[in-house]
């Protein structure tokens, strides 16, 4: 017989005289006459009860079927007379697949998120960690289903980058040979990297294919210990030809509201577990992502809102400075309420590729600022017109000669184009209420901490 | 206005008044009243025809409109008289956005693949390339389908790994400080490399979650020049709780049909010129990948097989050889001419992790070996017994301390499971005909090239 998940018998009700579940046992319960047990197999949160008794092939094996035993039954999906459930298994057949001894790190009860992190390859099966990573899962397919539905192309753009200066951030050095080696021995006869972001080759292939999107992991050396930096984490990069600043806030916008929408729809019990017990204002954050519209606000005015707010901030704030979490999470949480862009920042805080304004003092860069987040997505129109991308290079030093392909794509039919960048761990830190980002990865990397 | 894209007004059809569409110009050819543009974007292999007469605003800069310039048109979309084409576009306005000079590298002629990877920035703008980023972009949106419709549940494993063991290959080193600084001031405290795969880790969420597949970038520091192998390249891993070795295949089979059906269904333009230019056996290959039944044939029948062949092999087979790429094309191409699953490897030439058969000279391992491509997936019933898999350990030599927590999930709750991994692009260059995997991958890395 082939096995049925939870999620689709719950879904698809009963009765069902036959059917064939596998799971792990989160509790057993005994009575006089029957043994019940709770048996969740990952597919959704909720868990499905069976009742076995004496007459039961695989009876005896009950003995040695504890909290966490794998095990499978078959037998009838009736409705429930009890409480808590609508539907259980009045199992044919039990047979225990794997026990579960005494020590098992996760028997009923509650455990601290920072516990759970030192059992990593176990924590999943738990309520809070597999609603997280059914999220994390949906969220991905989501994600494609938007840009597919829209005609953008998926990319993959390179890992390893001989590229030494992407300007993001510090990188990873990726070598195979021992550091007192010349460079010409190693793999690449080069220095090489791993990527800080896919938007430089992304670029290429949107001057080539009209719309496309990256999605995947990209890394930071920093060393800072914080509950908002991993030094690896997943980034969703798409990039649009014969697109401007405000069409590239339309299509942040317009998939920001699609994921929330979606995964509010299609993860309702998950989302649940988080909204009742991780924060409270989840529900009201999500619906605010999802049905306002968001404000556009250029830097310089959210400059003046800031100086003149009643709040003390830490760090002070005035035209040419970059704007701190305090800052970005006040104008979302406490002045609009909702999400908000700002854009035009001062060219001398943002990189060379943003497109140069009008003025010559801003650039066309947008950041989306979301309540408890902060920044969650910073994009910009790229600059287009060559000989005013290689002024700026020439100003912040970088060598042509390393981005000559860069350069080459402003040479031959350069047109238009945007793109952004979004934090995909920070959107699934929004989407749970979930503070630390070393929470929503399976296996996190974090300074001294490779484990697993 | 907005934009629309050929992809979408071929399929939608005409007439419509007031179209924009914004493209880079193939050719333009003169006539007495008219010049006529060809126009694509990327959005489909197709181009679309613009006509320009004198009246049209913009109509002086056409001067300097030349193969590979950006250009924006509005007009009209109407039937076209003219032969090669349906549709065509009568302009009202003609917008230069970006020229291109007589040095532009794509000139419309045959160009050799080795002169356009010289240029890979610039080879998705050519109908080849093009077309195989398309390929490539639906087939990926189709792998999320297929799992997403499954109930399978989308995991991203590390990249960074502490492991120096996986035991698939060559790995780089990933590092933070110079050769010769102790390895406690790494980034890590700890040696670190770019993974091989992620099985082991997507092992942990199949036992949490049940179903699951990840789907990243994998490495391998090969120092191996051949059109098969890049250094970096994308690796598609499902694994499934409660499932044999059958019931793997059964999935690895139903996946190749369905994304095969998806691209012979949703790319039949871009499918069709790799039939027509690239592999005149294309289609049918296609077809029997969606329409055969897989052969599945254990490993030790297909060495009689091997052994009886009239055709004379450059490698001797025997029982506990692996097989070769010639073994396995013969396999697949000339005697069964069909997908085949080779299944129950001899437990010497494979890894740890493999399930022991009842015969302890074979595991339950299965390859799946495609025309053209040889092999195209590998995989497993992976060993849930903890004695079995321990005792394995140390006959490889594999420390127990850095796989405790892979252990642990032997120990807690442990039940059959499966999985396999399939190279990206090689189902890529089996879904094109296309023979070097450096033309399947946007930037490819490969021993001593690190370009762009």
């Amino acid at each position: 017989m082939k096995r049925s998940k939870i999620e689709s018998l719950l879904k698809e009700g009963c009765p069902k005289p036959e059917v064939l579940i596998c799971g792990w046992v989160r509790t057993k319960r005994d009575s006089k006459e029957f043994s019940f047990l709770e048996v969740n197999d990952g597919s959704c949160l909720k868990s499905i009860q069976v009742i076995v008794d004496a007459d039961t092939p695989g009876y005896k094996s009950l003995a040695n079927i504890a909290t966490g035993a794998g095990i499978s039954v078959e037998g009838e999906l009736v409705a429930s007379p009890g409480k808590g459930q609508s539907l259980e298994i009045r199992s044919k057949e039990l047979t225990l697949l794997g026990g579960s001894p005494e020590n098992y790190p996760l028997q009923k009860k509650r455990h601290s998120d920072e516990f759970l992190r030192t059992i990593a390859h176990l924590r999943p099966r738990t309520n809070k960690y597999g609603a997280i990573f059914r999220i994390r899962s949906k969220t991905t397919q989501i994600i494609h289903r938007f840009f597919e539905e829209r005609g953008f192309f998926c990319i993959h753009t390179p890992i390893i980058t001989g590229s030494d200066c992407e300007g993001a951030g510090e990188m990873f050095r990726v070598t195979t040979v021992s550091g007192t080696a010349p460079v010409e021995e190693d793999f690449f006869s080069k220095e090489t990297n791993l990527t800080v972001s896919g938007q430089l080759p992304a670029e290429m292939l949107a001057l080539s294919l009209g719309d496309v999107y990256s999605f995947g992991p990209t890394f930071r050396a920093e060393n800072s210990n914080t509950s908002r930096h991993a030094a690896e984490f997943w980034m969703l990069e798409p990039e649009m030809a014969f697109c401007d600043l405000s069409g590239n806030m339309d299509v942040a916008e317009d998939l920001i509201k699609f994921v929330v929408a979606g995964i509010l729809d299609e993860c309702a019990d998950d989302i649940a577990l988080f909204a009742n017990f991780v924060d409270k204002t989840l529900m009201a954050t999500l619906t605010s992502l999802r049905d306002d519209n968001y404000v556009r606000l250029p830097y310089r005015d959210a400059i003046d809102i800031l100086k003149s707010a009643k709040k003390k901030f830490e760090y002070p704030v005035a035209f040419g400075s970059d704007l701190q979490s305090e800052h970005e999470r006040y104008l979302a949480e406490e002045h609009f309420k909702k999400p908000v862009f700002l854009f035009n920042y001062p060219k001398a805080i943002k990189p060379f590729y943003m497109r140069v304004n009008d003025d010559n003092e801003t650039v066309a860069a947008m950041d989306l600022l979301v309540p408890r987040i902060g920044e969650l997505i910073g994009g910009s129109q790229r600059e287009e017109r060559m000989d005013v991308l290689q002024s700026r290079m020439k100003e912040m030093d970088l060598p042509e000669e390393e981005y000559w392909w860069y350069i080459d794509s402003r040479k031959f039919g350069s047109v238009p184009h945007s793109g952004f960048g979004l934090g995909f761990e920070r959107l699934l830190m929004l989407l749970t209420g979930i503070s630390n980002i070393r929470d929503v990865i399976a296996f996190p990397r974090t300074p001294g901490s490779i484990d697993f």
